[in-house]
């Protein structure tokens, strides 16, 4: 492709991206959901983190399940002044197989969660992992989306978990689906540091 | 449910996890591959920038392509002493129109990579916005591939970007697809600092 080519074509491309963004005038906070089988939901939501603590933004993290007690993730930001990290979980409810002690952690996780979502301070709020405490039960819908329907106008908040229950699909902003194509894991190479935890 | 057919239903689910991670013993660094249409991309990349930087490790980001000249996963990460952070991209192609620059800017960030590719003390490399540089031609994709066959033995590297090149699925060892589903940019709300950049 010659020069000009070039740039007609991507002259053509900055005015479909132009329009869009004239068009996308509404300034407020935001619904992300972070859905399926792939690698890479909870650290998305961690990127983002990372992203609003670099304006100065006040966050906070809910981890709903963990598997190890430190994780890079945590290791990493649990120091950060802007920020409050909370692990609830006992494990994935596989490992733990107690339904009753995983029931009482999640109800612990949502009682700290519903707070975070009265408060204008928190400018994006992670709820890692959530979505299987709907799965399994441990938590209704319908608190968590009249809840997250009342917060302050400017709060984003960051949901990841494999399956989404629907009541929250229906009233997010934006969702992904991060699908698995290939994983390193059933390539036969071991979980590592850094990586996966 | 009860909670002895939970108690039974999660042993189950535990057994087939603990078989597949007996199998998976290699110990060794992976290439991820992060594409698609879908937003969280880029800050999964730095989610687990994050996580390796959290086990001390030294790591390396090269952004090959740059809109903004202040991001926030910039602000956030920049002053790391474990870090080496390159902004490379004058721009995204459509905006600049000059493919003469272009190139010149993509070279010069391979040189660069090539160089991280080579160097063991570098434990978790990302290539952001990468696979753009082979979608427009601005970099082959037989160097690259060949650098990353070559690289020490426990290095990690994530290339993220829409469209990643075939020779690139084809060495990866994981490959997750964010797919759109949604985007709060296409119901009318505007891109915001510590969400999009």
């Amino acid at each position: 492709m010659n020069d000009s080519r070039h740039r007609e074509r991507m002259q053509k491309k900055k005015d479909v991206v132009d329009e869009r963004i004239a068009k996308a005038s509404e300034e407020r906070g935001v619904l992300i959901l972070l859905k399926g089988n792939g690698k890479g939901k909870s650290s998305s939501a961690f990127g983002t983190l990372a992203r609003s603590l670099g304006h100065g933004y006040r966050c906070a993290v809910i981890q709903f399940i963990k598997g190890r007690r430190e994780t890079g993730e945590y290791l990493f930001f649990r120091d950060h002044p802007q920020l409050d990290w909370h692990i609830m979980g006992h494990g994935f409810t596989w490992e733990t197989q107690d339904r009753e002690k995983d029931i009482e952690a999640a109800q612990a996780a949502w009682s700290i969660a519903e707070g975070l979502l009265k408060d204008p301070n928190y400018q994006l709020i992670v709820f890692d992992e959530m979505s299987y405490m709907l799965k399994y039960g441990y938590l209704e819908p319908e608190p968590i989306v009249e809840a997250l329907r009342q917060r302050p106008h400017h709060q984003n908040v960051i949901i990841t978990g494999r399956t989404m229950a629907q009541p929250l699909q229906a009233i997010a902003d934006t969702i992904s689906t991060v699908q698995d194509e290939r994983h390193a894991f059933r390539g036969g190479v071991k979980a590592q540091p850094g990586i996966e935890f």
